[in-house]
């Protein structure tokens, strides 16, 4: 057994219960963002947190103790992925990443923004043209510096 | 002469005259993350926006000419970025696309978030803790229908 | 379980019972090249919809749950398709792709054809010469715009 | 110099001068779609077809005998494309990919739909709810025979 | 199942009995060539032959059934071959790939030749030197046409 | 300047003054095959050899040198070809490839049929239902010992 | 079942039972480069052979049948090997790859080392500065001929 | 200027003079193996070597100061070789890669051979049936040890 | 059964006991550094070693002995890693990969840092503005020869 | 002109004057480390610091611009390095990678080790066996915190 049979585990679960991202989070006491990439293998758990996933999805002692250990991160089975949704935000990065490189840097000078002191919020945008999904990351810039 | 040449002396231009993206986004008459796309060879200009381009890189009529046409998009050498600040972007796509796939089809059912009907804000956000860079991303949902 | 052992079972449920993607289609009541994608484990299905497969395919009660979440899509196993039907649409990609670029440009301006706001419809087109396969595809035009 | 320099020629000529693939092609006397392909550097032009370009584009005599030699075909930098245009198409095949098998396979039999006895067809399609792209794909079926 | 699970089951049969793949042939009605192909899951059985099959293996009617479905194709693991018999003909394609394509066109024009209308023998050539392995390769010419 | 400079004179020569191979090998003395091979870049010519390719290709002493050079062989830019042509090649490879190498092994037993002690022979078969291209392939076959 | 199966079992019995391949070879009667290279899946056995085989790891029938059966060669999981003993021989080939080339080309003419007439012998060479491994590598010469 | 330039000018240099490499090494002072590897841009030369090496080969000052700086290593085009002399060495750390590793290991203990403290010779060795290429191959072993 | 299984075992028996590497390891007897790696399946343990290990984890007498039998190594699932903490390693490889080499080559001459010869420990830095991860890899520098 | 030009314009002057990293860095007054990593394109100079590099390497003004601008990183020509050197630093993330993980979310809990606030120091560790590398690696640890 690994954090993989777990992840597939909750979300058998949550399939069979017709459960919601949403709910969940409010239960876990943390964002959905957050949240579901937890459930989806990515994140750590507190020993609180993993009790209450643990009653959510009836998981075994062995299953609660893996979603507190720091699991191998990564949630795409191929380098470019296949499935349009999540493509289109790598063809976000394919085209307009060194656009974000520059005026990150016009910015901020030479460094990055962290992809771990990073928090995401998705949320449906009303437009009477068509809703739309309105993203908003946030991540410490993080400078080089000489030494 | 294709459009990889006209970027790469835009590029060069801007080096050697120190000029800022924010101040030839303003000359251009778009946001700055616009216009920073196009001229790193992503988007395609008007006729006027061509012309005040030539002014500020020294253009020649054939270059303008070649900003007015569509390019072949995609601005990184490899399908992995290696440089950190782009490859933080593909991470994130990496751990949290899942994530974004599920809820924003637990918002708005099947269907992607448009990557053409799209727009991006990058904006710095003041942190006592460190500042943070802040953006905002907004696309069209676009639902799968059956037919 | 997940969405890939469904398809599995559906397909063999099928071969077994020796039953055609028209007939299916019928019974679903969309299109036989929706259905097919759907049946495949492309697309997702409504209730209504779900429980005609579960009639037609013997499905359980979990399987069918399945059928109405959105998949991860991407039905190929390699980036390059190895089967010869399948290579020949990647071959039109490859040899044509350029020109197809080029000339809805030509039409449109910057912008993509849908893959999403999308439908095809496969013939069997008589011909004296041999009969030919007579695809139609159509996808909603989406423009790039400046912002 | 091979048959890429000749079409970054011709590509150049047109940007230059503003040409249209509509008007080359009636002036070539073939479809937008066979012209666009042959200028592009995927199709053998004939001698009189290659007098055509020479004029059009103004070429010199070893550039015109180019054009008459059958070109080492593929269009696209990389084996995915990175143009959201063109990989739209891609995404097509990946996610429709074996939908199409299963159908043409229902219909005619083990074979292929060939790319060679192969024609296509771009038009706009008015749409009030937006203009679509029509694209008919028409390829000779030809079956696998035992031996 | 799928295809390949009786692929399996056919190999294993026709190691545990020691069978040739000339007899089987001689069984099926087919050369060697194509009966090879098909028990190896390349090619598509008629019902006669399925049963034949499923005599020759010991196959359910579930296997039975599978065989006359139209297999998804490519018999290889990866896209260059590791084993040294297979190799050796990736290697004639990569050394003489562009002489049987200039010699091809040299004789038939643009165009290609078929690997679906084709057959392929292969017999033993007593040499004192050394036998050779004598293969005929016999595949239409599809000539590419205008449009 | 590498053997590559050298073929792309030669097939630039070629092209200007719009020879065949067939009278190419004629004046080489050898086969059509070889040596298209030879002058792809891919065999080494004897001095006798290259003394006739200096004259009809109007090579200069190094470039003729280069022809009695071993070269570093392949002649394709990508490992999965995209010409459709040579790509037909390589589909027999990957749909046939464990066919050849069961017959083979069935005939010889264990070893390999030779890519080196080997010839091949491109004709045109004449055909009431249209022409084929029939490729004879010879090569020695090598058997793996024991030691 | 298939030879994979076959060589994990072979493999597992000499860990249970600590025996070695210098041991195994002996028995087999053949050396230990050889021996080692067909109990791991890459050679074929003869009838003798598999008859020792399967006393020495308890082999069913079936089991034994396939050692007698041609397989699929190529023994590592990825095109570059991880393991670090391994990757060693990768970098040699990839570092004098070209000097290797060139030094039997200089002694031999145009031509290769077979892989299959082919023989290796690998052994302790004690040194007081450490002792050394010494492989000798010993290969027809098969030369390229004119046709 | 780097030292991929200096190689090609060597051997563009070596090929007009038809110069040996044996002859070469000669002169260097070292085996003709090493001699080459450094001539190919693979090792780094002392002072007088490289003054051996501008004498023989017609350097600038600036060449042969490049061949005294160390190279950043790799000879070959493509993680898997394509010329069928080369890939013959791929092939055989393919299949017997895992023998040897198995070989070392029982006679050595966990560790490596060495491609470092490493030296080959390449000699004809005659044969009635054929010549054959020997080749020597010493590695110092180098144990994993705990700490 | 094979090594992986016994990692896999063992990382699952740690899990579920909630133990730490550190105790392990002076359980084991070697740094933790080394233990973490032999019980992740990339190092060979002695006879007493896996003693200690058969205790601590459950592990069968076959378990116990893969643990002494060399591992094929490697420890991560693709040749990029997806896992941000193991990506940083290879970012600093990429970014920092010449700079390494020039400053090895320039105290030391050619040759590496081995690999083999190696340890490593790593320790938190406590530091008032977020403590450091300190880490000390430890290399035998190995000349290359000339011969 | 890119930094890629003024990277070998660097290079080759340090060739030419047979400069030494340590003086250069004397100089520039950082750290050798960092002062290679900037001079071989992986980092930004100050005004100040870029105007001793003009003098060293004897730059023009545009030269001298681009040393200020952020680099696009990423310092190896493929994601595998075939450099000796090099590649022994991707073996230690390939067979450590896992470990080096596991070690430091013990320490830390779940979060990386930046590569961002960073610094290496390289030394020679004298050692009677034979002298040693040492390499400190120190980066500041990053949490992952939830939101």
């Amino acid at each position: 057994m690994d954090r993989n049979d777990v992840t597939r585990k909750i979300i058998a679960a949550k399939v069979r219960n017709r459960m919601r991202w949403a709910d969940i989070a409010e239960k876990i006491g943390e964002s959905k963002e957050w949240t579901t990439a937890a459930m989806l293998g990515q994140m750590t758990l507190t020993l609180k947190q993993a009790e209450v996933a643990r009653e959510l999805f009836g998981l075994t002692d062995e299953e609660t103790a893996w979603l507190q250990i720091v699991p191998y991160k990564g949630s795409l089975p191929t380098a470019v992925p296949t499935d349009p949704l999540i493509y289109r935000w790598y063809e976000i990065v394919n085209v307009y990443g060194t656009t974000i490189k520059e005026l990150i840097h016009e910015e901020f000078g030479d460094g990055i923004m962290s992809a771990i002191d990073f928090s995401m919020d998705i949320q449906r945008e009303p437009d009477p043209k068509g809703d739309r999904v309105n993203v908003v990351l946030s991540g410490k810039f993080l400078p080089y510096k000489t030494y």
